[in-house]
Protein backbone atom coordinates (compact mmCIF):
# COMPACT_ATOMS: atom_id res chain seq x y z
CA UNK A 1 0.00 0.00 0.00
CA UNK A 2 1.52 3.24 -0.90
CA UNK A 3 2.08 6.18 1.36
CA UNK A 4 -0.36 8.52 0.66
CA UNK A 5 0.86 12.31 1.25
CA UNK A 6 3.48 10.73 3.21
CA UNK A 7 1.53 9.44 6.04
CA UNK A 8 2.42 5.58 6.75
CA UNK A 9 -0.44 2.88 5.80
CA UNK A 10 -0.08 1.68 9.85
CA UNK A 11 -1.50 4.74 10.99
CA UNK A 12 -3.29 4.89 8.17
CA UNK A 13 -5.07 1.43 9.78
CA UNK A 14 -6.16 3.18 13.14
CA UNK A 15 -8.05 6.03 11.48
CA UNK A 16 -11.29 4.33 11.41
CA UNK A 17 -10.61 2.65 14.90
CA UNK A 18 -10.20 6.25 16.31
CA UNK A 19 -13.04 7.93 14.25
CA UNK A 20 -15.35 4.44 15.45
CA UNK A 21 -14.64 5.44 19.18
CA UNK A 22 -14.84 8.84 18.91
CA UNK A 23 -18.63 8.40 17.01
CA UNK A 24 -19.85 6.12 19.97
CA UNK A 25 -18.42 9.43 21.92
CA UNK A 26 -20.77 11.56 20.32
CA UNK A 27 -23.42 9.15 20.93
CA UNK A 28 -23.31 8.91 24.42
CA UNK A 29 -23.20 13.21 23.69
CA UNK A 30 -19.52 13.77 25.21
CA UNK A 31 -17.95 16.80 23.73
CA UNK A 32 -14.71 16.50 25.00
CA UNK A 33 -11.84 13.60 25.22
CA UNK A 34 -7.99 12.87 25.22
CA UNK A 35 -5.23 10.85 24.14
CA UNK A 36 -5.43 9.26 27.43
CA UNK A 37 -9.60 7.91 27.32
CA UNK A 38 -9.41 7.54 23.83
CA UNK A 39 -6.08 5.21 24.19
CA UNK A 40 -8.04 2.70 27.02
CA UNK A 41 -11.05 1.99 24.50
CA UNK A 42 -8.70 0.99 21.93
CA UNK A 43 -5.97 -0.40 23.94
CA UNK A 44 -3.19 2.28 22.34
CA UNK A 45 -0.83 4.28 23.72
CA UNK A 46 -1.84 7.87 24.52
CA UNK A 47 1.23 8.97 23.27
CA UNK A 48 0.92 6.46 20.10
CA UNK A 49 -2.66 8.83 19.73
CA UNK A 50 -1.33 12.15 19.53
CA UNK A 51 1.59 11.18 17.41
CA UNK A 52 -1.08 9.45 14.70
CA UNK A 53 -2.99 12.10 15.08
CA UNK A 54 -0.02 14.92 15.21
CA UNK A 55 0.66 13.49 11.22
CA UNK A 56 -2.65 15.22 9.75
CA UNK A 57 -1.85 18.96 11.67
CA UNK A 58 -3.11 20.27 15.09
CA UNK A 59 -6.02 18.84 16.73
CA UNK A 60 -5.84 19.26 20.26
CA UNK A 61 -3.98 21.32 22.95
CA UNK A 62 -2.03 20.21 25.77
CA UNK A 63 -4.29 19.77 28.67
CA UNK A 64 -7.38 20.45 27.01
CA UNK A 65 -7.90 17.02 25.11
CA UNK A 66 -9.69 17.19 21.50
CA UNK A 67 -13.05 18.24 20.66
CA UNK A 68 -14.78 15.01 19.46
CA UNK A 69 -17.19 16.84 17.03
CA UNK A 70 -14.17 18.90 15.62
CA UNK A 71 -12.20 15.30 15.12
CA UNK A 72 -15.18 13.02 13.97
CA UNK A 73 -15.50 15.85 11.21
CA UNK A 74 -11.83 15.53 10.47
CA UNK A 75 -11.03 12.22 10.70
CA UNK A 76 -14.32 11.14 8.09
CA UNK A 77 -12.30 14.17 6.02
CA UNK A 78 -9.15 12.07 5.82
CA UNK A 79 -10.79 8.89 5.40
CA UNK A 80 -13.15 10.14 2.48
CA UNK A 81 -16.43 8.96 4.35
CA UNK A 82 -17.99 12.59 4.46
CA UNK A 83 -19.79 11.40 1.35
CA UNK A 84 -21.77 8.29 0.79
CA UNK A 85 -19.87 5.35 -1.17
CA UNK A 86 -21.75 2.91 -2.98
CA UNK A 87 -21.19 -0.85 -2.56
CA UNK A 88 -21.79 -3.95 -4.67
CA UNK A 89 -22.01 -7.38 -2.67
CA UNK A 90 -21.49 -10.37 -4.93
CA UNK A 91 -22.64 -13.63 -2.98
CA UNK A 92 -26.25 -13.81 -2.16
CA UNK A 93 -25.73 -16.44 0.76
CA UNK A 94 -26.62 -16.62 4.65
CA UNK A 95 -23.51 -14.40 4.95
CA UNK A 96 -24.61 -11.78 1.71
CA UNK A 97 -27.58 -11.90 3.68
CA UNK A 98 -26.22 -10.91 6.82
CA UNK A 99 -24.36 -8.12 5.81
CA UNK A 100 -27.06 -6.31 3.73
CA UNK A 101 -28.80 -6.23 6.49
CA UNK A 102 -26.14 -5.42 9.26
CA UNK A 103 -26.85 -2.06 10.92
CA UNK A 104 -23.52 -1.21 11.76
CA UNK A 105 -23.39 1.30 8.03
CA UNK A 106 -25.45 3.63 8.61
CA UNK A 107 -24.03 7.20 8.79
CA UNK A 108 -20.48 5.78 8.21
CA UNK A 109 -19.63 6.54 4.75
CA UNK A 110 -21.34 3.25 2.99
CA UNK A 111 -24.50 1.54 1.33
CA UNK A 112 -24.68 -1.05 -0.40
CA UNK A 113 -26.17 -0.58 -3.47
CA UNK A 114 -26.10 -3.62 -5.60
CA UNK A 115 -26.61 -7.25 -4.28
CA UNK A 116 -25.36 -9.87 -6.57
CA UNK A 117 -25.46 -13.76 -7.13
CA UNK A 118 -24.64 -16.28 -9.84
CA UNK A 119 -27.89 -19.03 -8.95
CA UNK A 120 -30.86 -18.11 -11.57
CA UNK A 121 -32.85 -19.54 -8.35
CA UNK A 122 -32.48 -16.40 -6.15
CA UNK A 123 -31.87 -13.57 -8.98
CA UNK A 124 -35.10 -11.33 -8.39
CA UNK A 125 -35.21 -12.18 -4.91
CA UNK A 126 -35.34 -9.13 -2.35
CA UNK A 127 -33.67 -8.40 0.31
CA UNK A 128 -34.78 -5.33 2.07
CA UNK A 129 -34.88 -2.71 -0.60
CA UNK A 130 -32.12 -4.63 -2.32
CA UNK A 131 -32.97 -6.87 -5.64
CA UNK A 132 -30.78 -9.89 -6.41
CA UNK A 133 -29.19 -9.30 -9.46
CA UNK A 134 -27.63 -11.58 -11.64
CA UNK A 135 -23.70 -12.34 -11.61
CA UNK A 136 -23.24 -11.74 -15.02
CA UNK A 137 -24.65 -8.02 -15.14
CA UNK A 138 -21.49 -7.20 -12.85
CA UNK A 139 -19.55 -5.79 -15.86
CA UNK A 140 -22.57 -3.95 -17.08
CA UNK A 141 -24.30 -2.10 -13.71
CA UNK A 142 -21.31 -1.55 -11.76
CA UNK A 143 -20.09 0.67 -14.25
CA UNK A 144 -23.58 1.93 -14.97
CA UNK A 145 -23.93 2.81 -11.00
CA UNK A 146 -20.42 4.06 -10.84
CA UNK A 147 -19.38 1.84 -8.52
CA UNK A 148 -15.97 1.35 -6.98
CA UNK A 149 -15.84 -0.78 -4.03
CA UNK A 150 -17.09 -4.36 -3.46
CA UNK A 151 -17.67 -6.63 -0.80
CA UNK A 152 -16.63 -10.64 -1.78
CA UNK A 153 -19.16 -13.29 0.14
CA UNK A 154 -18.98 -16.05 -2.30
CA UNK A 155 -17.55 -19.34 -1.58
CA UNK A 156 -14.14 -19.38 -1.07
CA UNK A 157 -13.23 -21.43 -4.23
CA UNK A 158 -15.27 -18.70 -6.48
CA UNK A 159 -13.78 -15.96 -5.14
CA UNK A 160 -11.26 -15.24 -7.23
CA UNK A 161 -12.40 -14.88 -10.49
CA UNK A 162 -15.00 -12.80 -8.57
CA UNK A 163 -12.46 -10.37 -7.98
CA UNK A 164 -11.27 -10.51 -11.76
CA UNK A 165 -15.17 -9.24 -13.05
CA UNK A 166 -14.84 -7.17 -10.27
CA UNK A 167 -11.90 -5.51 -11.50
CA UNK A 168 -12.64 -5.29 -15.11
CA UNK A 169 -15.75 -3.61 -13.77
CA UNK A 170 -14.27 -0.46 -12.64
CA UNK A 171 -13.81 -2.32 -9.12
CA UNK A 172 -10.85 -0.78 -7.44
CA UNK A 173 -10.94 -1.47 -3.90
CA UNK A 174 -12.54 -5.26 -2.40
CA UNK A 175 -13.58 -6.25 0.84
CA UNK A 176 -12.85 -10.23 0.69
CA UNK A 177 -14.88 -12.28 3.14
CA UNK A 178 -13.39 -15.34 1.81
CA UNK A 179 -10.21 -17.05 3.44
CA UNK A 180 -8.21 -16.93 0.79
CA UNK A 181 -6.22 -14.57 -0.99
CA UNK A 182 -7.29 -12.82 -4.37
CA UNK A 183 -4.73 -12.10 -6.97
CA UNK A 184 -5.63 -8.65 -7.79
CA UNK A 185 -3.69 -5.74 -9.91
CA UNK A 186 -1.09 -3.62 -7.65
CA UNK A 187 -3.56 -0.12 -7.73
CA UNK A 188 -6.80 -2.61 -6.56
CA UNK A 189 -6.86 -2.39 -2.52
CA UNK A 190 -7.95 -5.40 -1.23
CA UNK A 191 -9.10 -6.11 2.92
CA UNK A 192 -9.52 -9.00 4.31
CA UNK A 193 -12.02 -10.33 7.22
CA UNK A 194 -10.93 -12.71 8.91
CA UNK A 195 -11.90 -13.66 12.29
CA UNK A 196 -9.28 -15.73 13.03
CA UNK A 197 -6.92 -12.88 13.35
CA UNK A 198 -8.93 -10.75 16.29
CA UNK A 199 -9.60 -14.87 17.91
CA UNK A 200 -5.90 -15.07 17.37
CA UNK A 201 -5.23 -11.95 19.38
CA UNK A 202 -7.44 -12.78 22.16
CA UNK A 203 -5.78 -15.88 22.85
CA UNK A 204 -1.74 -14.45 23.19
CA UNK A 205 -3.67 -12.89 26.50
CA UNK A 206 -5.48 -16.36 27.42
CA UNK A 207 -3.93 -19.24 29.19
CA UNK B 1 -5.51 -4.58 27.24
CA UNK B 2 -2.65 -5.58 29.80
CA UNK B 3 0.78 -5.88 28.40
CA UNK B 4 1.66 -10.07 28.35
CA UNK B 5 5.67 -10.47 29.24
CA UNK B 6 6.14 -6.26 28.69
CA UNK B 7 5.02 -6.89 24.49
CA UNK B 8 3.06 -3.70 23.30
CA UNK B 9 -0.49 -4.69 22.36
CA UNK B 10 0.16 -3.06 19.08
CA UNK B 11 2.89 -5.40 18.33
CA UNK B 12 0.88 -8.56 19.46
CA UNK B 13 -1.77 -7.45 16.88
CA UNK B 14 0.04 -7.66 14.03
CA UNK B 15 1.38 -11.38 14.91
CA UNK B 16 -1.96 -12.77 13.08
CA UNK B 17 -1.36 -10.65 10.20
CA UNK B 18 2.15 -12.15 10.33
CA UNK B 19 0.98 -16.14 10.84
CA UNK B 20 -1.77 -15.34 7.96
CA UNK B 21 0.99 -14.32 5.48
CA UNK B 22 3.28 -16.65 6.65
CA UNK B 23 0.83 -20.22 6.40
CA UNK B 24 -0.01 -19.06 3.04
CA UNK B 25 3.27 -18.94 1.91
CA UNK B 26 3.44 -22.56 3.88
CA UNK B 27 0.94 -23.71 1.39
CA UNK B 28 2.80 -22.40 -1.42
CA UNK B 29 5.65 -24.63 -0.66
CA UNK B 30 7.72 -21.72 0.59
CA UNK B 31 10.53 -22.38 3.04
CA UNK B 32 12.14 -19.00 3.18
CA UNK B 33 11.37 -15.53 3.34
CA UNK B 34 11.97 -11.98 4.30
CA UNK B 35 10.60 -9.17 6.20
CA UNK B 36 10.78 -7.63 2.48
CA UNK B 37 8.45 -10.00 1.52
CA UNK B 38 6.45 -10.23 4.36
CA UNK B 39 6.04 -6.21 4.37
CA UNK B 40 4.97 -6.66 0.84
CA UNK B 41 2.45 -8.63 1.29
CA UNK B 42 1.16 -7.20 4.62
CA UNK B 43 1.80 -3.35 3.60
CA UNK B 44 4.21 -2.96 6.74
CA UNK B 45 7.62 -1.53 6.75
CA UNK B 46 10.27 -4.86 7.26
CA UNK B 47 11.96 -2.65 9.74
CA UNK B 48 8.70 -3.03 11.94
CA UNK B 49 8.22 -6.87 10.71
CA UNK B 50 11.91 -7.10 12.59
CA UNK B 51 11.13 -5.05 15.32
CA UNK B 52 8.35 -7.15 16.28
CA UNK B 53 9.32 -10.16 16.08
CA UNK B 54 12.63 -9.46 17.82
CA UNK B 55 10.56 -8.57 20.63
CA UNK B 56 10.12 -12.59 21.40
CA UNK B 57 13.52 -13.80 20.13
CA UNK B 58 16.04 -14.47 17.36
CA UNK B 59 14.21 -15.79 14.36
CA UNK B 60 16.20 -14.92 11.18
CA UNK B 61 19.58 -14.19 10.75
CA UNK B 62 20.99 -10.86 8.74
CA UNK B 63 21.08 -11.44 5.11
CA UNK B 64 19.62 -14.97 5.18
CA UNK B 65 15.62 -14.83 6.06
CA UNK B 66 13.29 -16.53 8.32
CA UNK B 67 12.48 -19.98 7.89
CA UNK B 68 8.56 -19.83 7.45
CA UNK B 69 8.00 -23.56 9.21
CA UNK B 70 9.99 -22.66 11.94
CA UNK B 71 8.35 -19.19 12.42
CA UNK B 72 4.86 -20.54 12.00
CA UNK B 73 5.71 -22.45 14.70
CA UNK B 74 7.15 -20.06 17.10
CA UNK B 75 4.37 -17.81 16.23
CA UNK B 76 1.43 -20.44 16.67
CA UNK B 77 3.28 -20.76 20.50
CA UNK B 78 3.16 -17.53 20.82
CA UNK B 79 -0.24 -16.76 19.99
CA UNK B 80 -1.69 -19.81 22.14
CA UNK B 81 -2.68 -21.77 19.19
CA UNK B 82 -0.90 -24.65 19.08
CA UNK B 83 -3.93 -26.41 20.80
CA UNK B 84 -7.12 -26.08 19.50
CA UNK B 85 -9.92 -24.02 21.53
CA UNK B 86 -13.55 -24.72 21.40
CA UNK B 87 -15.45 -21.93 20.74
CA UNK B 88 -19.21 -21.11 21.71
CA UNK B 89 -21.38 -19.06 18.97
CA UNK B 90 -24.40 -16.98 20.08
CA UNK B 91 -26.83 -16.51 17.37
CA UNK B 92 -28.01 -19.08 14.25
CA UNK B 93 -29.43 -16.43 12.12
CA UNK B 94 -28.01 -15.84 8.76
CA UNK B 95 -24.45 -14.41 9.63
CA UNK B 96 -24.06 -17.35 12.67
CA UNK B 97 -24.64 -20.09 10.03
CA UNK B 98 -22.09 -18.30 7.66
CA UNK B 99 -19.36 -18.40 10.21
CA UNK B 100 -20.33 -22.10 11.15
CA UNK B 101 -19.57 -22.98 8.29
CA UNK B 102 -16.60 -20.46 8.01
CA UNK B 103 -13.82 -22.67 5.75
CA UNK B 104 -11.13 -20.53 7.24
CA UNK B 105 -10.75 -22.17 10.54
CA UNK B 106 -8.84 -25.34 9.47
CA UNK B 107 -5.77 -26.21 11.17
CA UNK B 108 -5.61 -22.28 12.76
CA UNK B 109 -6.24 -22.45 16.47
CA UNK B 110 -10.27 -22.96 16.56
CA UNK B 111 -13.22 -25.01 15.73
CA UNK B 112 -17.28 -23.70 16.97
CA UNK B 113 -18.35 -26.42 19.39
CA UNK B 114 -21.67 -25.48 20.42
CA UNK B 115 -24.07 -22.78 18.76
CA UNK B 116 -27.18 -21.59 20.30
CA UNK B 117 -30.11 -19.64 19.44
CA UNK B 118 -33.20 -18.08 21.37
CA UNK B 119 -35.96 -19.20 19.20
CA UNK B 120 -37.36 -22.46 19.67
CA UNK B 121 -38.09 -22.76 16.21
CA UNK B 122 -34.20 -23.34 15.67
CA UNK B 123 -33.07 -25.17 18.59
CA UNK B 124 -33.05 -28.89 17.44
CA UNK B 125 -31.87 -27.83 13.88
CA UNK B 126 -28.87 -28.82 12.73
CA UNK B 127 -26.01 -26.44 11.29
CA UNK B 128 -23.39 -29.26 9.83
CA UNK B 129 -22.47 -31.36 12.31
CA UNK B 130 -23.67 -28.94 15.05
CA UNK B 131 -26.97 -29.07 16.78
CA UNK B 132 -28.54 -25.45 17.90
CA UNK B 133 -28.84 -25.03 21.20
CA UNK B 134 -31.53 -23.20 22.82
CA UNK B 135 -29.84 -20.18 24.84
CA UNK B 136 -30.94 -20.42 27.94
CA UNK B 137 -28.69 -23.73 28.28
CA UNK B 138 -25.48 -21.13 27.81
CA UNK B 139 -24.84 -21.01 31.63
CA UNK B 140 -25.29 -24.58 31.79
CA UNK B 141 -23.07 -26.12 28.65
CA UNK B 142 -20.37 -23.33 28.07
CA UNK B 143 -18.88 -24.81 31.54
CA UNK B 144 -19.60 -28.15 30.94
CA UNK B 145 -17.58 -27.79 27.88
CA UNK B 146 -15.13 -26.05 29.29
CA UNK B 147 -15.33 -23.41 26.48
CA UNK B 148 -13.87 -19.81 27.14
CA UNK B 149 -14.05 -17.82 24.02
CA UNK B 150 -17.23 -16.74 22.19
CA UNK B 151 -18.88 -15.44 18.70
CA UNK B 152 -21.79 -13.20 19.30
CA UNK B 153 -23.65 -12.71 16.15
CA UNK B 154 -27.09 -12.09 17.56
CA UNK B 155 -29.00 -8.56 16.74
CA UNK B 156 -27.60 -5.52 18.06
CA UNK B 157 -30.07 -5.29 20.72
CA UNK B 158 -29.35 -8.47 21.86
CA UNK B 159 -25.61 -8.48 22.22
CA UNK B 160 -25.12 -6.85 25.90
CA UNK B 161 -27.80 -9.24 27.49
CA UNK B 162 -26.05 -12.44 25.31
CA UNK B 163 -22.60 -10.48 26.56
CA UNK B 164 -23.30 -10.72 29.94
CA UNK B 165 -25.02 -14.62 29.93
CA UNK B 166 -21.27 -15.47 28.48
CA UNK B 167 -20.08 -13.93 30.75
CA UNK B 168 -21.55 -15.43 33.90
CA UNK B 169 -20.82 -18.62 32.51
CA UNK B 170 -17.13 -18.41 32.06
CA UNK B 171 -16.41 -16.96 28.92
CA UNK B 172 -12.91 -14.85 28.70
CA UNK B 173 -13.17 -13.66 25.59
CA UNK B 174 -15.72 -12.64 22.65
CA UNK B 175 -15.65 -11.84 19.34
CA UNK B 176 -18.69 -9.41 19.13
CA UNK B 177 -19.94 -9.29 15.20
CA UNK B 178 -23.23 -6.99 16.43
CA UNK B 179 -21.85 -2.79 15.76
CA UNK B 180 -22.38 -1.74 19.21
CA UNK B 181 -19.52 -1.77 21.80
CA UNK B 182 -20.16 -4.24 24.87
CA UNK B 183 -19.59 -3.45 28.33
CA UNK B 184 -17.86 -6.06 30.05
CA UNK B 185 -15.68 -6.73 32.85
CA UNK B 186 -12.20 -5.26 32.86
CA UNK B 187 -10.36 -9.17 32.51
CA UNK B 188 -12.58 -9.91 29.36
CA UNK B 189 -11.79 -9.46 25.87
CA UNK B 190 -13.37 -8.22 23.14
CA UNK B 191 -12.75 -7.63 19.68
CA UNK B 192 -15.24 -6.44 16.67
CA UNK B 193 -15.70 -7.32 13.87
CA UNK B 194 -16.94 -4.37 11.76
CA UNK B 195 -16.38 -4.21 8.25
CA UNK B 196 -16.93 -0.37 8.23
CA UNK B 197 -12.69 0.06 9.59
CA UNK B 198 -11.62 -1.62 6.63
CA UNK B 199 -14.24 0.03 4.07
CA UNK B 200 -12.69 3.17 5.84
CA UNK B 201 -9.25 2.36 5.08
CA UNK B 202 -9.68 1.68 1.72
CA UNK B 203 -11.08 4.67 1.01
CA UNK B 204 -8.75 7.18 2.54
CA UNK B 205 -6.46 6.04 -0.74
CA UNK B 206 -9.66 6.41 -3.06
CA UNK B 207 -10.35 9.60 -4.55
Amino acid sequence: MEAKSGVPDIIVRRLPQYLRALTQLQAQHVHSTSSQELGEKLGISPAQIRKDLSQFGEFGKQGTGYSVNYLVDKLQEILNVKRVWDIALVGAGNLGHAIARYQGFTNRGFQIRLVFDQDPEKTGERIGDLIIQDSRKIKELIPAHNIHIAMITVPASAAQKVAEELVAAGVRAILNYSPNPLSVPDWVHVEHIDPIIQLQHMTYYLE
